[in-house]
C-alpha cells in the first residue's frame, strides 16, 4: 500500500505566494488603524497564534439528523484516519492543535501508537468524551431508559464503568479531562421522578469523580432538550452548577452554545460560571432552534464575540480558577467537514481577536457613568473591525495557508482520500 | 406457519365484564350532571363513536432520534404486519378506522391484497404520505441538497415522479389525498436563494397537483425547523397558505401540532386556515420544544381542547370547505406504540367530547358583552368535565374495551408478536 | 359617611341554597368514584379547606401594559380599601387568608390599625414586597440605571434602606418574609459589566439579610426579561440559587410562573429548588410569552397541576426545609380583579386537590419499572378527575359561596364600591 | 423669547477637521481592498448618501415599560419641538430625511406650518401612524376591549373615523401611506371568537382602504404578542398577508423586526412578502425577547445584514411591486434618543452598504452548485468588511459629521434644549 496522500509545505507556500501582496497591504492598513487606537498589531498576531481549539474525532465525519444522513466521499473509517483529517485542518488553518476522542468509537489496541501518530502531526489529545446515549453491539444492558440516572443500579454501574474506562484510555493518550454528557431524561410527565433521577446521577458521578487522576477535571455538559423531550436530567446551567458543587473541586460546567432555551443570554451564563468558579469550557457551534450544531459563528457572530468578550474580561482580571477548555462541536451535513472545521476555527480566532481589541478602559469608564450607548459602541467598534488580515498574518507566520479553504480545495485532498477510503455502508459517527 | 395471534371478542367481553359496574355507575352520574346543563349524554356517545382518526403505518414502529433508536420487541417488518397492529388498536379503542400509508416503504406488489386485508379488519386507507427526505437504496439522484426545490431539475423531476407514483398507489388503496412534506431547506445563510427555492417548489408542486385525480386533495405540511436549521422552504402556515393559493382549489394546508415556533397560538392558526378556506387537517401529537412527536395531549391537553373547540365552532357554523382529515403522527421511543396510539386516540376523543359540551350560546353571549372571564369559564367548565365514562361507554357499545391498555396488556399480544416477528437488525422506519 | 357596603352571610346562604342540591349530588358521585380508587373524599375536603394563598395588595387594582391602562370602576384608592376587596375575595372563595403588602404604596401612619382591620376580616399579612423599580415623588436618587446593583453606592444604599424599612413595616404587620425583585439589568451589550452588577447585588443583599429578624426569610425573585431587554441581573433560577447560597440560610429562591425562558420545564425547576433546599415559594399566574401575568391556570392548567404534583411529592417525603409560600401575582386588565382572584384561588385548589389524588404508590411502581405510559396515566387520571364538587364542598363548609363569581355578581359589590370610591385620574398601581 | 439653540455648519466643519486625516486614510485603504474585489467605492458612497430612513415623532421622546418611565432632560413637548430634534439627527448623520407622524399626538391646528417647518430642515413626512391602543381624554368610547375588531360597531366606527382623519392629516403633510397597528386581542382563551374578530377587522379596514387617496398605500403591521397575551388579531405575517389580499392592491404588510415568534427567520419572511408582492416596508429596531424596541443592530447585527441582503437581491432582480418604506421604531429608555437614532441610522447604512458589496454572481454560482460553505462565505466576506470609513465619507460629503455622536455631545444641544423645555410631569409618548 502506498503512503496516504498529504499536502506539502511547498504547495502551501506556492498558494500563499499568490495572495501575499494583497494580504500584506491589508495587514499594514489595519496595523495603521489599530496603532491610531493604541493597539499593537504585532502583539495581537502573537496572541492569535497561541490560540487553540480542539476538534472532536466525530467532527471529521458527516453527521445527520433523525430523518437522514447523507455521507460525503472519503469519510475516515477509524480514529487513525480521523487523525489524518485533523492534521490537515491544523496544517492549513493553524488553530486546532488538539483532538478530543470519543469512546467507545476511538478505542484502539495500541493507544501509544495513536498518541504517537497524533504527536507526529503536532496534535495532542484534549478532553475525552464518553458515550452512554447509544447501545453498542454486545452491550449487556440497554440505555433506552437512561444511563447514569437509570432506575436499575446495574445499568448505572455499567455506565460508570464505561466512564472510568474512558478516563483510563484518556490517561494513556495524555488527556487531562473527561466530558460527561448524558442523554437521560423522559418523554412523559410522570415517567421519572424528577428528583430521584438527579440523585442517582449525582451518586453515579461521585464514583466517576473518585476515579479521576489527581490532575484531571470532569466537565458536566448540560443540554436543554433532545433526545428527551419532556424533561432532561441536566437541562440547564443551574442544575449543572448545583451538581458540580456537590461533586467537589474537580467538577466544572461545560457550555455548549446550542444547549440553551430560546432567547437565553449565553454570554451572561459564561459570566456567571466564571463568577462562581465553575466554568469548564466550551463546545463551540451555532444554533437558532436548539442543538442545531451549525458552524461556529454562522448564525449569530455577534453573540460569539460577546462570549469572547467575557472570556477576555475574565482573563484580564485574572478570575480565580479561570482555565477554559475549547472544542468545536458541529455536525456537518451539507459541507466537507474539513472545510467547515477550518472556517470555524478561524471564526473563533476572529471573535478572540475582536474581543482583544476592545478598549477596556474606555468600556469601563462608560459603564461606570451609565453611558449605555457609549459603552455599547466600544464593543461595536471592536466587532466591526475587520481583523481578517491579522488572522491571515498569524497563519502565514506559522506555516499555514493564507486562504485555507481555497488551498484545501486546490490540493485535491478529499478526492485522494475518497480513493483511499471506500465508503462503508451504514457507518454512523457518534454525536454529542 | 400457524395463524398469527389475535385478540378475541370473548376476551374483550370478559375483560369488560369486570369493569362494567363502576363504568356504568360513573356514566350515569355524568349523565345526570350533563342533563342538568341541558346536554344529552346519549347523543354525545353517538358523536364520539363516529369520531375517527387515521394511524400512519410508521406509527406502529418505534421511532428514534439522531442519537439512537431503541427498538422494541415484535416490531412489524412490513406493511401487512403494520396492518395487524393497526387492527388491534382499532379493535380495542374503536377510534382509528383508517391507515395512512408511507411510500416507498409501504410499496407492495399487490395493492388489492393490502386493501382487502385492511378492509377485513374494518380499516380504510387515508391520505398517502410521500417521502423525499431520505435517499433509498438504488435511487438515482440524492436529496442531500433538496428534493422538490432542488437546484437541479433532474432531482426535482425524480421527486415529482415519486409523488405521482404515490398518488397512483394511493388510488389503488382507496385514498383521496396526498400529504407532501419536504425536508428542503438550508443550514447556512446564503446556501440557498430563499426566493428561488420557493419558486421551484411551487413549480414542482404544480406538476403533482396536475396529476391528482378529480376527487383528490393535496395537503401541504409546513414545519418550523428540522432537518434544516437555518431556513426551511415551507416553515410556517403563511408560506403554506400562500403556496396553496397559487396551487389552486385542490391544495390545502396541514397542521402538525409540533411544527410551530415557540409560544405560537396554534388554535388561532387553525381558525385562520378555516377562515381562509384552506385547512387540510391535522397531524396530531404533542410537543414542547419542536417536532418532539410526543403522545397527543401528553404535554398540553388544554391546547388540544382549544384546537377542537375551533373545529366544533367551524362545524356548527358550517364553515365553507371545512372537511379536516385527522391523523396521529407520533414517534414512540419509550412506550409500546400500540399502547400509545390507543391512548392518543382516546385523548383526541376526550378533547372532541369536551369541545362538544361547551355551551356555545353562553360562550357567545359572554363574548359579545366582553365578559372575558365569563367566556373563559364556559370553556373551562367543559375542559374540567371528566368525560372518561362517556368515552368508555362509546367503546363498550362498539365492541371495544372499557380499558384498552389494560386489556391489551392482559392479552399478551406483544409477546406473541415478538415470537412471530424476530428482530431485524438496523431496520429503520420512515418518519414524518 | 355611611358604613361601606359588605356582603352578608345570609346573602351567601341564600345563594348557596339554590345550588345545594346539584352540588351535593355531584359530590356524592365523586365520593363514590374516589372511594373505589381508595381515596377518602372527606379527608380531601379537609385538606382543601386548609389550603391558603396570599393576595398582593396591588392585585385588587387593574394593571396595565406599557401601551395603556384601562381602569375599572370602584378601584381601591389605598391599602385599607384594598383590604376590603381582599376580604370579600376570602369571604366568598375561602382560599386567600393572607395579604402581601407592597411598599412604599402600602405605607401608612398606623400599621397597628391596618393589621387590626385585616384581622377583623380573618386576614393575616404575608411576605412584604419592596419596590426599587420605579422612582417615587421626592425620591433623592433615581433607579433609572439600577437599584441594588447600581454603579453608584449612594443609590445602592438608598435601595438597601428602602428594603430595611420594608422589613420594619412588615414586622409591625406580622409578616415573616421579604420578597426582593429588582428590575436591574441592561438594554445594550456592554452597558454593564455582567459580573460587577451581580457582585454589587450580592453585597447589597448581604446588608438586607443582616437586617432580617431571626425568624424571617428573604425570597429572591428571578425574572427572565423585562423591563431590561438585553440582560437582567437575576434572570434565571441558576443565578438566584447561586446568590441565595452566598447569602446564607435565610435566603431562598422564589418561582414566578411567568418568569422563565420559552419552553422551560418549570415543574423541574421546582423539583431542583426543593432538592437543593432553596425553594422559597411561588408567585402564581399563567403565561405564554413572558411575564404575561395572566390568570392562574388559564393558559396551561396541566403545567400548574404538575407543579403541585412536585409539591405534594416533596411534602409526602418530608423534604428538608420544604415550606413554600404561596401568592397570586396577576395583572387584571380585562376582568374585575376580585373575580379573577377568586377564580385563580379556586384553580390553585383544583391543582392541589388533583395532585393529592395521584396514586403515588402506583406512580412510583411504574417509574421504577420504566412503564413510561403507565406512570403518565397515573398523573392523567388525577388531572382529568373533576374535583369541582369537592372544592365547592370545601367552600360550603367554611361559610363561603358554592359559586363565588355568581354570588359576587349578584351581590352588587362592585357597583356599590364604585359609588364609594370615585375614580382618581392617573392612579397607577405598583406591579411586580 | 430667543431663538432656539441650533448646531452650526461651522461647528460641524471644525469637528470634522480634527478627524479628517485618519478618516481619509482608512477610506483609501478600504477603497484599495474593494477595488481588488472589483467594487467601486465611490459608487457605493453615492448609494449610501441616497439611503434614507424615517424617524417617528415618538422616537425622539423617552419610552418606558409598564414598570416605569424614566424621562430624560429636554424632551420635546410637542410635534414642533420633535421636528427640531429630528432636524439635528439628520443634520449630523445625514440618513433620516423623513418624519413619520403619530396621531392624535401630532395633531396641530396648522398642518401647513408644520410641513413648512419640516421642509425648512430638509425633512419630509412619511407614513402616518394612527393609534387606537389608548383612550384619549374626552374620547367617547373605550378601546379597552378592542378597536377595529371590537364587538360593538360604534367602537369600530370611532376607530375607522380616527384612521380616516389620520389619512386626511397625512395628506396635508405630504404623506403617501397609513400604517395601522391595532392592539386588539384577548387575554383569555374564549374571550373572543378568533374568527369574528378578524372578520370585523377586515370589514373595518375595508372602510379605511376605501378612504385612501389614489396614490396612497396602507401598511398592516402584525405583532406576535403584547399588549394582548392570549391571542392577537394580527399576530403573524400569514394573517397580515391573507388580510392584505382581501383588502386589495393598496394593502401591504409591514415588518417590524421585533414582532415575531422566537427563533423565526425574519429575512425569509421578507423574502416571502417580496415574492408574494405584499412587502410594505419596515419598522427597524432590534430585539431578543419580543417587542423589545432596542436599538437597531444592537442585538443581532448579522440578522439586520441578512434582511438587507434580501432587499438588495429584490432590487437587483427588479422584483415586481418592490418599494419598501423604512422607519426606525425604537423606545429609548437608557440613552439620549437623538444619539440612539443617529447611531441606528448609521447601523442601517452599514447593513445596506455591506449588502451592496456581496459578490452576487459568486453567491449565485455557489448556490447553484450547492457549495453551501462557499455561498455562506460570500455573505460573510461582505459582513466582516468594515465599511465605517465609507459611511463617514458619505456623511462628510453631504455636510454631516464624521463622528455624529461625538459632535452632538460636544455641541451641548441637549443641555440647551433642557433649558428651553422644562420637564412636564406625567407626559407620556404614544408608542407603537
Amino acid at each position: 500500500m502506498s503512503a496516504p496522500f498529504s499536502i506539502s509545505a511547498d504547495f502551501i507556500a506556492d498558494h500563499n505566494a499568490r495572495l501575499d501582496g494583497a494580504t500584506t497591504e491589508d495587514y499594514h492598513a489595519l496595523e495603521r488603524t489599530l496603532t491610531r487606537r493604541g493597539i499593537d498589531a504585532e502583539a495581537l498576531v502573537r496572541k492569535v497564534t497561541e490560540f487553540g481549539v480542539a476538534i472532536p474525532t466525530w467532527g471529521v465525519g458527516t453527521g445527520g439528523t433523525r430523518f437522514a444522513r447523507f455521507p460525503g466521499p472519503g469519510e475516515p473509517r477509524n480514529v487513525f484516519e480521523k487523525i489524518d483529517d485533523c492534521a490537515v485542518i491544523h496544517q492549513l488553518a493553524r488553530a486546532t492543535p488538539a483532538v478530543s476522542p470519543h469512546l467507545p468509537w476511538d478505542k484502539v489496541d495500541d493507544n501509544a501508537a495513536l498518541r504517537e501518530k497524533a504527536a507526529a502531526h503536532g496534535l495532542a489529545f484534549d478532553a475525552v468524551n464518553s458515550n452512554t446515549f447509544q447501545d453498542q453491539p454486545g452491550q449487556a444492558l440497554s440505555y433506552k431508559f437512561g444511563s447514569l440516572s437509570h432506575t436499575d443500579k446495574a445499568v448505572r454501574d455499567q455506565a460508570v464503568a464505561h466512564n472510568i474506562e474512558s478516563i483510563e484510555i484518556g490517561r494513556k493518550l495524555g488527556s487531562k479531562a473527561l466530558t460527561v454528557w448524558i442523554a437521560d431524561g423522559s418523554n412523559f410527565a410522570g415517567q421519572s421522578s424528577l428528583t430521584k433521577v438527579l440523585d442517582r446521577y449525582i451518586d453515579a458521578m461521585r464514583e466517576i469523580v473518585a476515579a479521576l487522576p489527581a490532575d484531571w477535571r470532569v466537565f458536566l455538559e448540560h443540554k436543554f432538550f433532545e433526545p428527551a423531550f419532556y424533561s432532561t436530567v441536566i437541562p440547564d446551567w443551574g442544575t449543572s452548577f448545583a451538581a458540580a458543587q456537590e461533586l467537589g473541586p474537580k467538577a466544572y460546567c461545560l457550555v455548549d452554545l446550542g444547549h440553551h432555551a430560546p432567547n437565553v443570554n449565553i454570554e451572561q451564563i459564561v459570566a456567571r460560571l466564571v463568577r462562581f468558579k465553575k466554568l469548564a469550557g466550551f463546545h463551540f457551534n451555532d444554533s437558532r432552534y436548539g442543538d442545531d450544531d451549525l458552524d461556529t459563528g454562522s448564525v449569530d457572530p455577534f453573540r460569539l464575540f460577546l462570549v469572547f468578550n467575557e472570556l477576555i474580561d475574565a482573563e484580564r482580571r485574572k478570575a480565580e480558577g479561570f482555565a477554559p477548555a475549547y472544542m468545536i462541536d458541529q455536525s456537518h451535513n451539507v459541507t466537507d467537514p474539513i472545510e467547515s472545521l477550518m472556517q470555524s476555527a478561524i471564526e473563533l480566532q476572529r471573535a478572540y481577536a475582536q474581543a482583544l481589541i476592545v478598549d477596556r478602559a474606555a468600556l469601563e469608564a462608560a459603564q461606570e457613568t451609565n453611558d449605555a450607548l457609549g459603552a455599547h459602541l466600544e464593543l461595536k467598534r471592536a466587532f466591526t473591525t475587520d481583523v481578517s488580515p491579522l488572522l491571515a498574518a498569524a497563519r502565514l507566520r506559522t506555516g499555514g495557508a493564507i486562504a485555507p479553504i481555497a488551498a484545501y480545495r486546490a490540493s485535491g485532498y478529499r478526492a485522494q482520500r475518497a480513493k483511499e477510503r471506500p465508503a462503508v455502508a451504514g457507518t454512523s459517527a457518534g454525536i454529542v
